[in-house]
């Protein structure tokens, strides 16, 4: 028999849980919406109770003897030592958190239920679900790194997850790469997110389609209209052949591409697994990116450098958190 | 007693050389010509002679049994383990040489001596010296910035070195923080190095002064005209109070903060060291580097924040070489 743990993804529209099977993976998997009005003590409640629904489940054909706990991947600040979960964003009201110790005491209170319990920041998450299951199983060392609403990512170094002193760590989205330009995000100029976040990414996509009007656009957008682009619709396009879109993703890669490059530089971390919600587009995002990135840095810096999509989709979170519980990468 | 180790500082115009007391610290100090014509093996019975001469002469007063070893800095690119450096700038003819192996070698076989040899990196060895012996001291976690006529770095991490997967780590002078830019330095385009390293820096000067043509400037240099333009120039000229020297600083001092804003978001090291042979301006570029790091990061990333000059001035090499034989640091 093999261990298994429960993975919680707490995120600001959708709580994930998930059996995950240290060998077999996956086994069981729920998605419900974030009780998000019912503030941080509501959803506690309603974690434990998913938490303790799926446990009692499972444990009958999986042995109790084989749990490894329940680990919780949340957004925003997190502080894993104390347990601390601050101003995640799309969940108001949090501030600071004691999301841990609350939790731990509904589940002993409420369900008795003692077990190791571990809270981790959803970028760190993912970056453990793909080492431990994921595209980053063959890697050493190397970096997620997610594109979504912003640009997060988590570093894994000698199989171990990096944190950091304080442990924010791994904020490749806050990383500046065009200090003269004019995109500002969070007050900061020229970082990775404010020239890649999802909003940078649709306005990009605005400015080149305005700047080549063309009768036949609505064919790649099946009659949406341009007020409606979406990273989802720049995809599409992009994958039907749609060159204005194709660009859109070749000039994103690119910037990422930059970013990495001053990860090789300072980190000597040369590999890369790309994720997270707008990472679909893959090659038209990820062989540019690898260009960029060679081109950004030293020819004595290319040897074993590598950039793969990551393979969990929206699982590694789950994934990812049951890793916390099987494995040394904490 | 206390333990002893002879610290090599090996540069494209000196050798430096020095008996290092754990304790007392620098007891004996040597600089000679580095005979670049003579070739690597020229160089290693030159470096191999100077050593033995010290060795002899301390081991009487210090004790042989005390002798914990010697260490060599070097530049360029240096494999650590192989003990091989690749490519060391100003020491033209060397391309790969197995450093380390071939100075065992002689040192056996000419002068009988048998010790723990160490080759590392010149930036990471300055890291070390710091660490150990000066400013880094009081820093469990920081980096080493060294301005000079490249931009360099060392990473250190819960006191220990950190030197990355392939040993290429700290390379802060490749980070790109200006990628829509125009400087361009060894191929890579807005890289910390292309605007602040030595030439740049100068050429900055120069920008600022002809710009800004005022018939008094010759008093700030003493005479000397715009074309022998130098960091050390426009270092006096700026501790003289001339607002275009200042001027000069304050902008490379605002790059280095951006490039220093990239590590705290990635690395979240948040403690810097900055030193090299144009750090001397001091102040002027450590305060708007700090104002700059802290607009270029998010606020939840200021707290601990700390830039401070290193302590160790052009010994840091020495020093930093002996620290690898005394300590835990690699």
């Amino acid at each position: 028999m093999s261990r298994w743990a429960l993975g919680v993804d707490l995120g600001g529209t959708a709580v994930k849980i998930a059996v995950i099977d240290e060998e077999a993976g996956l086994l069981d998997h729920e998605r419900h919406p974030t009780d998000v009005d019912a503030g941080p003590e509501g959803i506690v409640a309603q974690i434990a109770a998913l938490a303790f629904s799926l446990y009692a489940k499972a444990k009958k054909r999986l042995g109790e003897e084989f749990f490894a706990g329940i680990a919780l991947g949340a957004p925003g600040a997190v502080d894993s030592r104390q347990g601390i979960l601050s101003y995640p964003p799309n969940l108001p009201g949090w501030e600071q958190y004691p999301l841990k110790d609350r939790l731990l005491e509904v589940l002993t209170r409420d369900y008795a239920m003692d077990c190791p319990l571990y809270l981790e920041n959803d970028a760190n998450i993912a970056a453990c679900g793909e080492a431990v299951f994921g595209a980053g199983k063959v890697f050493d060392d190397f970096m997620m790194v997610t594109l979504g609403t912003g640009v997060g990512g988590g570093i894994i170094l000698d199989r171990k997850l990096y944190r950091g002193p304080s442990g924010t760590a791994g904020e490749i989205g806050y990383m500046t790469v065009d200090y003269s330009g004019k995109s500002v995000h969070a007050g900061v100029r020229g970082t990775v997110e404010s020239l890649i976040g999802k909003k940078s990414i649709v306005a990009m996509g605005l400015d080149i389609y305005r700047a080549n009007p063309k009768r036949d656009w609505s064919e790649e957008f099946h009659g949406s209209d341009l007020c409606k682009l979406s990273p989802r619709t720049l995809e599409k396009a992009a994958q039907h052949g749609d060159p204005l879109a194709m660009e859109v993703w070749k000039r994103t890669g690119g910037i990422l591409g930059v970013g990495l490059a001053g990860v090789v530089a300072l980190m000597d971390i040369r590999k890369f697994v790309i994720g997270g919600g707008i990472s679909g587009a893959g090659d038209l995002i990820v062989t540019p990116a690898f260009r960029q990135m060679k081109a950004s840095t030293l020819p004595s810096m290319h040897e074993g450098m590598e950039i793969v999509s990551a393979e969990l989709g929206n699982r590694a979170g789950v994934y990812g958190a049951a890793a916390l519980c099987f494995s040394s990468i904490v």
